[in-house]
């Protein structure tokens, strides 16, 4: 029986706090203001699917641990900078109040910095126990090259800054595209990417993996974009039509509701062609893909 | 021969853009905020340090010079954060507009953002051409283990947090001290670690390169304390007087001009000291240290 997404989420969740490094009874605010965010909810998307790919290529999951916690810190470090004021100014994330809100812009952005210089120092301690063992060591490089990059200013940061400069203007349908595939796209990627390289998953199955994972990252934010029209709520934890009220680009807002809808289905279809070969053991993978349809409807 | 600071400073600032990855067209402005402050002056402190360190224990700069730049792009995010309206809110920075005057605030976070994903990416892109050679791994990952034990939460971000708290209200001596250790102090010395490790320094230098690290990153502040009392706008680049007009704890708020330049003076020795084994080829550390003291008067 494979694990279910639950399952890896309550691992993410149990050890969450477990790679926070010693913080000086000095700095305690800043840890405050780390946990907080941390620990506000959230699917735990990313880390479950690194977990989950470590699993799917026949990987042990507690080697895989501390790169699923650093990806999750990474994702919670830019959740708390999207929030400030000088970018989405949003007050409510998964129900609570952004970060900023509680602990002040200053503070918020230095918890932001925090997390984001603590995911690296995760990996590189864990690299630190293998000295000696080339093979052991490669494997982490790797995971942890993929994490920054899908991070990074080819990634997640270069997203964020085109979506910051598209705001109040109107985009192509390419443009936004290039904004979901980096904001979110390159982070889940990675992530996936990481977690089969801890399973050393063959070079074929990285391939596949990766259509899937893009298929998948855009699927994502389609789903997001649709929940920001159809959604509600309480369900959500923040406000929807926030998107329209910032004047985003979001596939609803440039193709409408309906074609959202269908890219949507083309791109579920997409990601389960790619895995199709391992359909077997692949059910965490094509379940997630049904669960997302199924979110938005 | 031994190479002086301005012939690291030289080396640096050829190789500084070197390192940042191709950054898509659609993403020109993060590169170009980037840019701006990697290139609006500094004087390339850690990553000199890193160099010479690297040569001080007998190693080639070509194998560090990854780290140093990475050291440096770090520096630069944490300068650009710092400077934030919600952090320092300071407008001019080396004699320039500060990032966020010239690109928004923002793309200022943004920019920190990218430069310290960048290090990272920087540091791991290194380490993956040395795939089964288990000992140049092992030196590269404590090498980047270092910088980012040193940028994060025990290190400088951890600072900032103490110093952004202890503004506009009255602290002790005990709590300027490690502020200073953690903001300015434990990069510098985790630059120099970082340089020795990738020299295969023996753990007898690195012990006693420790103790000058130390001595030095608190005589660097102190020095910068003074210069804020009795330097000059033109050479220094950025107003004097700031620290006053924020009520910023500075070593000469709190212990006065005289007891200041007494404290120099005892570290000064204290770093000398430490390295005095080393005199005959230590001669870039000794001399760093008369320079700070000269700096100030």
């Amino acid at each position: 029986m494979e694990r279910q997404f639950d399952d890896y989420k309550a691992i993410v969740n149990k050890h969450l706090l477990d790679f926070i490094p010693v913080i000086d009874n000095k700095s305690i605010s800043l840890y405050d203001a780390m946990k907080y965010s941390l620990t506000a909810g959230g699917k735990r998307l990313r880390p479950a699917l690194l977990l989950a790919a470590c699993e799917f290529a026949g990987g042990n999951i507690k080697e895989a641990l501390p790169y699923a916690i650093a990806v999750e810190y990474i994702h919670t470090y830019s959740l708390i900078h999207d929030d400030l004021p000088a970018m989405d100014n949003d007050d409510l994330r998964r129900g609570l109040p952004t970060n900023h809100k509680v602990y002040g812009e200053a503070m918020a952005i230095l918890a932001g910095d925090g997390l984001l210089n603590t995911a690296f120092e995760v990996m590189y301690k864990d690299m630190m126990m293998y000295f000696d063992d080339a093979a052991q060591m490669t494997k982490r490089v790797k995971a942890s090259y993929e994490i920054a990059k899908g991070a990074g200013c080819r990634g997640m940061v270069a997203g964020q800054v085109s979506d910051i400069e598209s705001e109040d203007s109107d985009i192509s349908g390419e443009m936004l595209e290039y904004i979901h595939i980096n904001k979110t796209g390159a982070l889940i990627k990675a992530a996936i990417r990481a977690g089969l390289y801890m399973g050393n998953a063959s070079s074929e199955m990285i391939e596949k993996m990766d259509v899937y994972a893009e298929n998948l990252g855009l699927s994502f934010q389609i789903a997001d974009d649709i929940l920001d029209v159809v959604g509600n709520v309480e369900e959500l934890g923040k406000n929807i039509g926030q998107d329209q009220k910032d004047n985003k680009n979001t596939y609803t807002s440039i193709y409408g509701l309906d074609a959202a809808y269908k890219r949507l289905d083309e791109l579920s279809k997409a990601a389960l062609d790619a895995i199709a070969d391992y359909y077997d053991n692949a059910e965490f993978f094509s379940k997630l893909i049904d669960e997302l349809k199924n979110r938005t409807k």
